[in-house]
């Protein structure tokens, strides 16, 4: 159950893949460079593998426990967030300016990735942490970032997000959760929010509620939902919070959950008339009344592409865990007779078709979803506005589908990981099961797979009839052009055809989906939501892996020969389903003619 | 967590798409009849809805128990066991002759499903007694056959299989287990098997174990193993067991797992020095020396049927969990605001989409494995010899492409159930996780999907150069003719052009398979096993929806039109996939020229 972060991975996309010069060239990276930055990632990655890494067997084994509204996390997190926060990582890629390293959102992202293999149900707490800094230092008033940014820059104190209820989920026009306004300013809160990570739990000083709900007389719907600070504890007299009254916020139970079993998943009451401060949490509006869900987006879109984050970093280590396994286990004979018998595992063909689809995967997801934070870096801090906006709707383009695409592959590796792993794989003891059961819910909080699929078509693809979506698709093909130039290679050729069949799948989508839409034809657009979405990973992905073939063309090195087959994988076992995918979206229609509850 | 199970599409098999007619005409069926199969059917799904459906989630909570050698099972499952076997179930599918019920295998077959969707955990025992007594049944002298089998269809005594060691997985020619030959023609047994389901339990009265072993200077590998049947408790002087001298086998240790808690997997530990009768487990051969594995293939090939049963009860049972939760969960509005808002979750098309793909692929997998019991009884029984040789052969074919694919489905469908149930999903009180969990190991024992993918690849496809597969085919061109001569209907249109298109793939499959396999290309061959096995399943699947479709033809009825909506799923969203596996299997030599452990 060791883990190596993947170093000289994450070093080849800064490298080759990664257009790093022009991050290093915005303004205010002045300081930056490569090695800087590869320095940064390789003293988190020592952090991770020496404090989190082992947490992460223990937080499956013993959970987080609640007694007396009290949670007492895993043995050694509330050490290792200690350590976690007296380095400073909470900062690390917040803007100086409030109190951050200043490091770019991609170092932040590889860094969150890392994290999150080392153990994913420690590292959501930071996750969420980041998520609600971000809306605070975008959405909050001068005097609540003074108030509130410092301490949770510092670790010190941590951020939940509450929109769901129990009436309410992917639908949120209905919370009902009730802020009524006081003279003072301050609102008070009453309502049960269900489904909180890290909302109650003994790793920080105080805990800052992020919180959906409706004032009176507010319109209905999700018009009517504004958006409420509310503090664990809230300032002393002397501005002293560790000090102050412990406001009428409490966790009423812990989730018995398939996995993530480290992370406290708690009902939380507002204004159960439990606290010092009387009926009613006290809580404080951020930003505008109405506006609630606008400012949660900022969150939601922090924490949906974090997520995707946490798809690779499973996807990874359970990659880690199955080709450790294949190289040690003997079973049969090789078929070639190449080697005595039993021969390791990984040299059966199917065993390496796992192995090699489970890293395919992760790589071309880690390389588009890496891409992702490099678009929305340019998007903050590029000179001109209009290119700040080109690059501000790619990066809004690619949130669904790094949070969609890498949350479904990592249910695909992990259960792979399982099955090189043979019986083995289904004992608890041997680990690789968790990953499994940790992952299942990635493609289900901050929105299910759905949910970003509406998403990508709804907000993204049909607002601008497939503009943005068919630039991306002329980059993809110029780089299946690039593959051509290479008439010599046979693995280059290949992967060219096979990316420039997934291209036509992919055109041919935008084209039905922009038509049915424009034909009000909504029903046959959703039918074909999430295949679109997974198609246009697929072609994403597809895309890196040739840029990644390209960039080791003609070096034999083993590195070079890895990152080639890798890529010869991809165009193997994963580019392919393009064509499943858009026959899916092509019989939409169809579907929807016999469609049994329309 | 209540479960109903679908009498009415099981006489939708049984009327419409099966050949009833053929099997009852059988000989020694003279006093059967589709009345009387059914009213058997319906017999035994009231007592598994009764008795074994609500051990389900106490079998996943309250997991069997080793102590001091004993072991406790969940509590319910001995007074059920009990139940089951007063009420002559264990014998259903097996010859009068032997002292069974003499119902066809098919009968067995769905009975078998529907006791594991009651209950996996607890029908594994039966499941792998049924294994047992076929093997005894036809490998074991007539005095064993006397002693053994009556408590086995009793339900007094079950069975289990003993393959498994640490060293010795998927690769048997490693096992070690000793066995030495005592004067009296017994044999004592030294060795140590893991993975034992049901190796000791309170079930029963007496276990009887067939175990693999080598006896002194026995040929190396496969061809040095013989079997031998090792019972927990020896016979008495006067025949009787349970007063009978207690075995040199004994369980060290259970199993932590990820799902099947109900089931306890053993550790056992065969001729430790533990028993009443001294040094060695006491057993006995069963056939002739050296030939145990080919014995043992009988047990496994059973065992391997019945898993794929096992693949198909789980999938229907998270079937029937997501679509209740589906109809009573209301979020949102539907997009033709036909219904109050917040709708049920089915109005939304990707809800529709994956409740829809759960039951299309069950319901496909279902007739084409319910055909393959057909298969076996029309081999057993048909009068003419050549007739039988195809009907066998035929049969052979599709054991690995059930087992295979059955356990691979099985997995995409309790994932998607539990999408289907968002954020409750993951909560294990839901009681859908734990579908999932069970279902990981079906994929995995009894044979990986790639060992059922070398069986139908290396023993199936290649030996008659792909006529069966090809024979097969043409069944399912002609389904496409049938189809088509329904030119008025849009559905069946539809799904002709579908399913013609997955045909042309396996077609091209079989002959790239075929090609390499004479070019003695074999990695490349294998590189491409597992894809075919999906890709024949996904063919077989389709062509069964198609008959399931054109049996509907014309019929507005709710049960038609539901039959016909799954279908047209079918066609949509799984029968594309042919088009990604073929291409997966065409790319194989590419795959093999840049592989990484070669």
């Amino acid at each position: 159950m060791s883990y190596r972060i993947p170093r000289s991975d994450i070093h080849f996309l800064l490298e080759h893949i990664i257009d790093t010069p022009a991050l290093l060239a915005l303004p205010g990276h002045e300081e930056l460079s490569l090695d800087l930055l590869q320095a940064v990632l390789d003293e988190g990655a020592r952090f991770i593998e020496q404090e989190v890494v082992p947490l992460n067997p223990v937080s499956d084994r013993e959970p987080a426990v609640l007694n007396q509204g009290q949670v007492t996390t895993t043995p050694g997190f509330k050490e290792t967030f200690a350590a976690f926060a007296q380095a400073g990582w909470q900062g690390l890629q917040h803007e100086e300016a409030i109190g951050g390293q200043g490091l770019p959102k991609l170092i932040g992202a590889i860094f969150g990735e890392n994290m999150n293999a080392g153990c994913a149900s420690f590292a959501l707490c930071s996750l969420l942490t980041d998520s609600v800094i971000e809306t605070l230092s975008q959405a909050g008033t001068p005097e609540q970032k003074a108030c509130y940014l410092p301490p949770m820059l510092e670790g010190r104190w941590t951020g939940t997000m509450n929109l769901t209820e129990a009436q309410a989920g992917s639908d949120l026009s209905l919370v009902k959760c009730m802020a009524t306004p006081q003279a003072d300013g301050s609102y008070r809160l009453q309502g049960e929010k269900i489904f909180i990570s890290y909302g109650e739990h003994d790793l920080a000083e105080n805990i800052l509620h992020l919180v959906l709900a409706r004032t009176p007389n507010a319109p209905e719907g999700i018009r009517g939902l504004s958006l409420f600070l509310v503090p664990k504890y809230l300032a002393h007299a002397q501005g002293d919070y560790a000090q102050g009254s412990r406001n009428d916020v409490y966790c009423a139970s812990l989730e018995h959950k398939l996995g993530l079993h480290g992370s406290p998943t708690a009902v939380m009451l507002y204004g159960d008339n439990k606290g010092e401060v009387g009926a009613g949490a006290i809580g404080y509006l951020i930003g505008e009344l109405n506006r609630g869900l606008e400012y949660m987006f900022i969150t939601m879109n922090a924490a949906r592409y974090a997520v995707a984050l946490q798809g690779l970093a499973i996807a990874d280590r359970a990659w880690y865990s199955a080709q450790a396994y294949a190289a040690e286990r003997k079973q049969g004979a090789d078929l070639n007779k190449k080697y005595p018998a039993p021969a390791p595992i990984y040299h059966h063909p199917d065993v390496e078709r796992m192995l090699q689809t489970m890293r395919a995967l992760t790589e071309a997801t880690r390389a588009f979803t890496y891409y992702a934070a490099w678009l929305k870096d340019m998007a903050l801090k590029t000179p001109d506005a209009s290119l700040r906006q080109h690059y501000q709707t790619r990066y809004e383009f690619f949130v669904p589908i790094t949070k969609g695409f890498a949350t479904e592959m990592v249910k695909e590796v992990t259960s792979l990981g399982i099955q090189v792993h043979g019986g083995m794989g289904f004992i608890e003891e041997t680990g690789v099961a968790q990953y499994m059961r940790d992952a299942r819910v990635f493609s289900i909080y901050e929105g299910t797979t759905a949910i970003q699929a509406n998403d990508l078509i709804g907000r993204k693809l049909v607002r601008d009839t497939g503009e943005t979506a068919l630039a991306l698709l002329a980059e993809v093909q110029s780089t299946v052009e690039q593959l051509r130039t290479h008439a010599e290679d046979e693995a280059l050729q290949y992967i060219a055809e096979r990316l420039d069949q997934a291209c036509s799948a992919y055109a041919k989508a935008v084209q039905y989906i922009n038509q049915w839409h424009q034909d009000k034809q909504a029903r046959a657009v959703y039918f074909g939501s999430v295949p679109f979405l997974m198609l246009a990973g697929t072609v994403l992905g597809g895309w890196k892996m040739a840029k990644s073939a390209l960039a080791c063309t003609g070096q034999e090195d083993e590195f070079s020969t890895q990152k080639r087959s890798t890529a010869v994988c991809y165009a193997t076992y994963v580019l392919p389903r393009a064509q499943a995918h858009v026959q899916a979206i092509a019989g939409s229609k169809v579907m929807d003619t016999y469609s049994l509850y329309s």
